[in-house]
């Protein structure tokens, strides 16, 4: 890696982009990037120069030698890249918006990573990103791929459990959105805030929170209950029972919503849908104006208007994960990894979210012996659906499929499981080839 | 043992008793009881007169040297027990009628063994039982308890949990049902069949079934996809999904529809409440009458009507399991016991419910290996929950039982848990002393 | 299976085989064979015509419609097979004799199943095992095959870790032995006494002895250290020290003493090498004359002169198992097979020889929970070594086998292992192809 | 701890604390001592003396405002400390001597924290550690243990199992001297190397070795079998066979030597005992020395003599932790602690020496899965053995010490296992009135 790093982004084109571009711009001095490949798919060949403009005009401003190259061609850009990013989304925001409405229909959540919503994400995603890893074992066998498209979870699992690449890493902005809330609450730098993630993605939990390398937890849940809520862009704020926060003695993520609050959220997501339009819908219109944004050839910065668009941290995160593998810094991050017994009572060969040591080599997960009991069973509950829905993904199998729909706990029974696969399935049927081959359809 | 075996039954006034007296009589070549002792506090004094003379009449038709006791005097009677049975209800019906109505306001599942209703069952029954392992420890250290009480698995866990006691056997009629249902389809003798279980109480699968020891699963689900549903007295019998059972690959129990068909047992439950009453309701009005046919003098054997109440196979299993342990048989039978790393990701220290051999020391449970991906997390988190809620019963911590409430999958939200367990408690007050404790209230 | 049970003998021209003959004519009632196929190699002709013509004297004088095929066409004789048994000898007892005495040149126990010569017997034997069972998967695919052949621990964990075989079961007389053992000392039918057997193949303990189902532990182990060793034909009944066995809580078997009585069973082994020769010597001698008796026309029935060879019970376990498999009998016997939990701290894949019940489809190990702390890491110990050892056998690699021998504790150096692992690849070159390939010697 | 810091040094009378009190010297800008109290036993006074003068002496030339306390009682000094560290050794020197010379006469390596010496070392420490911890649970809860007493393992596996103590990390200076090897060897600055560090105390390995974030392992072993072998002061450095160390894949330490070349080192150490004497016998002469030049009052720095002692890196170590603690560093520092998961095979609740992040709420482990297959045995049995240990060590039983002595690998076999107990047990009576109260001999 002397001669610099070359970093390949799948999904060039998305909106997020700019993000990414200007945390390597920040972080040059430790990441001297020496080529960043663009890839996107003809589909995506307009918002790709789009923002692959922009991203060149950003790298000038900063006087900075990194090649910007835009290309539909997925191989010619993996050839000996040393970083492989993915946040590339299937069906793009028509498919969400599809993801989110059908199931309201039955009145069960509609949402991008959870319910029957991250199931179908995950059918799509699963066999493309299982695409890619064959081509980096052939192009670029020492890369490593950071994955950030969703559901980021299952994409990782089915990429440990069903190919023979392992240099994978799933990131998320859930971790470091807890643990800057919390520095906000508490009123105190960031830096002095360090918090024990461990769980899933969407599913992870902070155990402990440490002010100054004190353990500061039960006073913290304490505080956090007397504050108003203050969510992700995607998540509807609704406050926690103060009490059941005291009782569950661990801080959940903005997610953990969707299963301790789903009465709530159901009603709240069908209000929304029927007067403002679904996230999908709402980010479409957001995406629209930013990609007018960034045609304009003046500008050469990431405009702030992208903060709206959700990804908060993201560039922190991908960032300064990329950086720390590069440097072999050996410090603390919260990343989606092998288990490897780090957490009990989930299958060492699954993913899980967890605060690791982030080395050349990859994480190294941080023992945090078992969840607390509370929790375990919802965690397990959802490593399960994960872990059906991604054997559905790579073989298929509509049973598979229903089995994985069916034990989701956002769903009220087989039968409405079985009436919302058969709708989706339907409606997505362009981006599952799989499920649609004559053999494999009974 | 050699002079005969004393039995103590605590709860003997229940309608089921002659079920239990039936059993003894049979089996008395094997397993010669001599003394059976029933037990019942004051309040239960009639019912235990009526059940108890029936007892005597019938033993007395049966011309064998058995000796009745009817005492409302728990210690005396358990001095030097061979086998201690329970089957009392805290509260009796009046209290599970509770149970079922006051969640169903909320539209919440009322259910005797599941979600509020099995929590607020636990919450009355653990700390008796704990009380009556003190007892045994001092009285008859080398008894057996025999426990019906439900919910049975709640009630195990907290045995194992939080008393010394080791010695506690958790018995239902849940598998034998279904293993005499599969033999009822297949149209073959009972004998021919076996069923691999395990699971939790409540939450028990047929992982494999055999006919004449030929694994016939997969044909045997295709079945019973095929027939009308047959569940016990007190569960809706609505169908399952035919491709989700195929899915599954093994057989649920009747329990389960209140996790994978919450919506329409709910729908079932409301109509049902509205119409005829909760099943207590049902129930209440089925012993009046029971017990009206118990008084009758000429009566001296097991009334038929018996059989509407549901415990169809109470008194083969509770019989075989004694006559077993007794004669060290060593034959396979399925019960609440401690896992002992028989299922691989419950822990070892917990109550399950599994095939096991059983011996004059205790059933040992068959390993399993572990349960299909797919149910494992539902049952982990059944496990969570009872392992939460005795820990409530135990302390009498409000948080703790609200955590209990909120994690149990039948509730819809952390509020929604709140106001049911707020309910509850003041409905429960009488049976709840450990959560009026001045001191440990807030 | 209705038209009667095809059983095939792979190593049958072993001086065993009318043991086993002795055991098919016994049980033919419940266990009614058809055919019996002893199959041999070319080497082995002559015995296998003496012994088969015995068999099938036996068979004639029993007056039963068993077929006794002799044939050196091994895929011939497993076409359509229930059970195939494996007793062969790679090298026959001229390779054991360097077995045992090749150590001892270096003060290292020589002998069959453990240390060098158990690994250079596995080294030879687990290359031909495979070979079968991949025949098995093309001829008989619903055969179980019962492995005899030592050492049949590591044949067992080599099938199952380096084949797609399943269906294998390890069969060994030491737990029978043990069993026997204790209803002599304690004066009793042995039917009365059951013990729980659990560990590895000649590393396995009684657990807990049971008369009468009662749990009479502690008082046998106090028996026990009070009456003389009486071990097995092949090992020195050296007695253990009284306090040991009382500390250790349980029953070792014979081979434990090449363990815990390392220093006297090698100088026991010396002495005996010098006066009398090793036991594959003195078995030579015995196998001769138990031959010249087999040529015998007039002999029908199992000389008694075949219970000096060693093979105690072995009948009664081999065809106990095969009755209790063919049916469905659920007992419970001591088997090598797949661990799936029964043994904590044993992997769930590995083999370990444990009290199971035995079914049509298998035997299902009854779990133990862990062995007691004392004895854990030897038999940890044994089971890497098996696991290593086996993948020598597999690989022919020669780091890979001097890893095996070192590692295991009748070593006493790194140095030592090497030098004895060498003198035996050379001494065994024949039998031993997969190391001596050009590309994989270094 | 605004004020500075106190901390308390038990045991320190030892030749080892102006090691200690260098370090604290040359750490004082990050942590900042206030109190140095160092606490022996009347027999140790006039060590501590001579040794706390010198240390009155460093400090003052160093010109630090810290208060040095020289003090036998221990309960004074405890009050409110923040770290506690314990280098006692429990009858001195002449102990160990026995210790070594004992097992030899039987021909068993005769060594500190090995073999029948570890396991006296073991039985005289731990009843005065668990003591220590019952004072630190009154006068200082929340102070750390950091403990330097062998032997460490088993000293830690005995505090966390036998006390409620927590707040306890063992140390060695084994993993830091091979980190310093590697480096020598590789001809690198140690910041360059990482090691993966996992097993027990004196049982480590390092499995992985980076350097600059690279895993070069394969190659370092080649390297490492090329150059002769450099040990610790105490270790004999017989050189590894290079075809071993290339199988095994993973680096062993030092005291490795006396499992895998336990001949050549019994041989090695009856030879030193006759001419030299025991490693004892010649540190007995070292400290005479030592403390001749302690004395000197113009001494006021750590004489270069210290280092033929053999605590090589020791100072750093403890420096380096106690600095990342009181600090919260969250580097990687490798420590005896609780397992909890982080070693598959190695039940939750033991100790281990694993790599760790260290922080000011104690070191939390990385997880590494699982120790290579070949070394689990041989670690278990260890692990196995100090447990057993432990508990003999607590309970006083004769049996359970015997059971400790004989499944110890060093062990030849259950009759010298009690022929050496014996006659350990009277030579070190004095020190082990655990096992001579009339009560519990039998």
């Amino acid at each position: 890696m002397e001669k610099g790093i070359k970093i390949v982004t799948i999904g060039g084109g998305s909106s997020y982009t700019p993000e990414l571009v200007e945390g390597f711009i920040k972080r040059y001095d430790s990441l001297p990037v020496r080529e960043l490949w663009l890839v996107d798919i003809p589909e995506g060949e307009e918002k790709l120069n789009i923002v692959g403009n922009l991203a060149k005009r950003m790298v000038k401003k900063a006087g900075l030698p990194i090649e910007v190259h835009l290309t539909l061609d997925r191989r010619e850009a993996l050839k000996d890249a040393d970083f492989v990013t993915t946040q590339f989304r299937v069906g793009l925001l028509a498919a969400r918006a599809k993801d989110e409405r059908i199931p309201l229909k039955y009145n069960v959540i509609g949402q991008e990573t959870n319910g029957p919503g991250g199931l179908f994400k995950g059918l799509r995603t699963i066999p493309i990103i299982l695409d890619i890893v064959k081509d980096l074992e052939e192009l670029c066998p020492n890369a490593w791929l950071i994955n950030f498209t969703n559901p980021a979870g299952m994409v990782t699992e089915a990429v440990l459990r069903h190919s023979n690449w392992k240099r994978i890493v799933g990131l998320c902005n859930v971790p470091i959105s807890i643990q800057m809330g919390i520095a906000k609450l508490l009123e105190v730098e960031a830096s002095r805030v360090h918090v024990d993630f461990a769980g899933l993605n969407h599913m992870v939990f902070g155990l402990n929170v440490y002010l100054d390398g004190k353990n500061i937890t039960p006073d913290f849940l304490e505080k956090m209950t007397k504050h108003k809520s203050d969510t992700m862009k995607n998540i509807a704020a609704i406050d926690w029972e103060p009490d059941f926060i005291k009782a569950l003695g661990a801080i959940p993520c903005g997610y953990h919503r969707y299963y301790y609050k789903q009465a709530e959220m159901l009603q709240n997501e069908l209000e929304e849908a029927a007067e403002q339009g679904t996230r999908a819908e709402v980010v479409q219109q957001l995406e629209k104006e930013l990609f007018e944004l960034y045609k304009d050839e003046h500008l050469d910065i990431k405009p702030p208007q992208l903060e709206k668009r959700g990804g908060a941290y993201y560039s922190d995160a991908a960032c300064s994960l990329i950086d720390s593998m590069y440097n072999d810094r050996r410090d603390i991050q919260p990343v989606n990894t092998i288990n490897n017994g780090a957490i009990a009572s989930i299958p060492d060969e699954s993913a899980v979210e967890i605060s690791s040591i982030i080395t050349k080599e990859g994480p190294k997960p941080i023992t945090i012996g078992d969840l607390p009991v509370a929790v375990r069973g919802l965690v397990q509950q959802i490593k399960s659906f994960e872990r059906v829905a991604a054997e559905a993904a790579v073989t298929g199998n509509y049973h598979t499929a229903l089995l994985a729909m069916t034990i989701n706990p956002l769903l009220p029974s087989d039968k409405v499981a079985k009436q919302i696969l058969d709708e989706m399935l339907e409606a997505h049927k362009e981006h599952l080839p799989q499920f649609f081959k004559e053999e494999v359809l009974s």
